[in-house]
């Protein structure tokens, strides 16, 4: 619902609950779950008083807000991040952040994920991706890509917490994009030329969303598929990643931000690489469903939330 | 005065008084009451060099400006608000907030008590106002809107300060709003059906000015005509009038504001309810104030300070 | 160079040096002193991607640019200050500090020491200044103030540093500016009527750049002619020195700013004295080269960094 009472702009969010009813602390009035004002202490709720309510739906640890026509919520949408809660507590982990930088910037840095070899040299990066090209796949409900290095050293972080680690080994990440910003990652190490069944595999779900034009709400969740019972190692995982974003990512994409202004992204003229392929691929798609949903909008039979 | 030397647009407020004459700690600029730069240390003053200067009045307990042509201050249109003056120094007490918030929603949550039994539920509220409808009066020079309920609880404050209070008592407050911000609160609380003069009754002044569009200064003082010898009694009163505006009322402003963003207030098309009558009225009564100032200054003679 | 990667606008100052060249930490990217990208990680560098960059000199502690063309930067057009390099370590002192106010505030407080009188009354101001005018000669390259008082106490701080000094000195006070905030500031207090070989005399440099519209970077250094051995009194006067700046002239810059807003300087009709007189002159020699600059750079041959 919209966190503004229709009588008297009171954030809602600080009410209670209270016979199916959501009471605005300010002056008592109740709301129903489709926003209607359906009681009023101090008298008759006043015909027609609601505030905008959007179809929720919770599932994979997680809730999603359709922003369009009630109605047409369809939660077979939802991008399937089943293995988050498969995965047992000891092998699963999860946080959220806020950052400064527009949420296409949050995007843009884990589908290039060439930087982690600049940006994080001590832990995730150890060249592997700088070797390769990226392979982008572009399909109809997502975009995604993959960097594969063969026959590479495994990453600080990885030869830090598994020192048993052959010296050389295969590697390869993947990313999976879904509209508007929920990316799955998969990254797999194994012994060189060894069975990819055997291979050390994280799989994380990294999911951005607006908080305003230039600054993200940002969540994460980790599960993975070695030591699975290891509630201290999964405990050190959770802790490095947190670190690694709050003291390297953040400042980043903030000063990037920073340096952009207010300016939208393409109007400052960035030199893109090959790199880029994903991001731009990204960028591109959501620009279409962007005008797709503003037409949408302005058709005659659009209804505006 | 105007806190700005014609100079160098120093504050003046950073100066010294010196032979009567407000000196600026810039440059030793010195200024009289009227803002006249009356002496220069480098050499003469120069010629029809001043400051916009106000008429003020001191009287119960307060500073009143008035931003109109100085010959035209009348200090009989100061609200009367002597029973600050006159309480005794165990039973008065002020104090003096900023808060978020256009100074309008200050007022309104003064002129709608209906509030107090949601957002003061474990103080002020019990349950009282919302049980009856508010009597509104306008006259000439104020606004006022009483709201009485017989044979109900007391206030839960009330009922922990007094327990030796009946259960059921008669209940009255009023307020008498004056323009553009000055409120006399008048509250009183007695036994179910005994006489008017027994009545435990407090008198509060409250008034609110802009700080800005979006932040108010909140002044308040507090008297009653019960256990007037009380300091105790006195300073418990004031701790908890604070800690409610503090805890309660100032961040309900603040976050009202918030969802207001810097829209005009009827631009967002509020729903009125009956119990803003008294709020809507004061509104309205502002709007013909301003617009009439407005014609005023626009007006070939108006002096604009 | 502009601290702008042109790949993703990272901070090129988060980077590091590697073989001559400045190393983006965000993807790797390689630049070389020019600005130009001559390394790139992931392939070869794109052809013309570069970022703008301009001539620097380093002399008299410290880094001049030069924001036009690089190849007409002069050296030569750099002020004097080598009496700064000059002096032993332990008659130099230097600071920085970044304060509210447009840097021509800045300047304008420098060259009308009037104010040390009133706004350093305690240390720096014994009423000296105010007893004479300021001597106001116009150069090609600078424009300089001189205050010459005979006869007069030494400043309260000068007379706490020196209790053997003589009651009755002669001082004076030169402050020569160079566009567009460079300026050197000579003051001397001698035995009155004594030569003035013997007179102690600190010579100082003020620099001021702007950081914002309303903000600005001031830079200091000081040196001086007596006791230059002393490392205890050097680092008094550089303690005293900061003292005063940031609890009186920060504050007061800071306060005119606030009260200016974001007007423009002329556009709220300052009331002038002669005190002003090099203030004055120095605003209109500086909208004299803006003018003729932004002429320069409208002119068909003009190149825009």
């Amino acid at each position: 619902m919209l966190d503004r009472c229709p009588h008297r702009f009171a954030p809602l969010s600080d009410g209670w609950i209270e016979d199916g009813r959501l009471i605005c602390r300010y002056h008592g009035l109740g709301f129903d779950g489709a926003g209607v004002c359906v009681s009023n202490p101090h008298g008759p709720p006043l015909r027609g008083m609601s505030i905008p309510a959007w179809a929720i739906h919770e599932v994979h640890h997680a809730i999603w807000i359709w922003f369009g026509d009630p109605g047409q919520a369809d939660p077979e949408l939802i991008p399937d991040l089943s293995y988050l809660t498969a995965a047992p507590a000891t092998a699963f982990s999860a946080g959220m952040l806020t950052g400064k930088g527009n949420y296409e910037l949050f995007v843009d840095n884990l589908m290039d994920l060439s930087h982690t070899d600049y940006l994080h040299p001590a832990t995730l990066g150890g060249g592997a991706v700088t070797k390769v090209k990226p392979d982008v796949v572009e399909a109809d409900d997502h975009i995604e890509v993959t960097w594969r290095a063969d026959d590479t050293p495994p990453s600080p972080l990885l030869r830090k917490l598994f020192p048993e680690l052959p010296a050389q080994t295969d590697f390869w990440q993947r990313v999976r994009w879904f509209a508007p910003g929920v990316m799955k990652l998969t990254a797999a190490t194994g012994a060189a030329g060894g069975a990819e069944e055997q291979a050390l595999v994280n799989v994380n779900a990294h999911i951005t969303t607006p908080e305003t034009a230039t600054s993200s709400h940002y969540f994460f969740a980790a599960t993975r598929n070695f030591k699975v019972d290891d509630g201290e190692l999964n405990a050190m995982i959770a802790q490095k990643r947190e670190e690694i974003f709050v003291t390297e990512d953040k400042p980043m994409l903030a000063r990037v931000q920073e340096r952009m202004g207010d300016a939208e992204f393409w109007s400052l003229k960035p030199r893109m690489l090959p790199i880029d392929a994903a991001p731009v691929a990204v960028r591109r798609r959501m620009r279409k469903l962007i005008e797709a949903e503003a037409a949408l909008r302005s058709s005659p039979r659009a209804e505006v939330a």
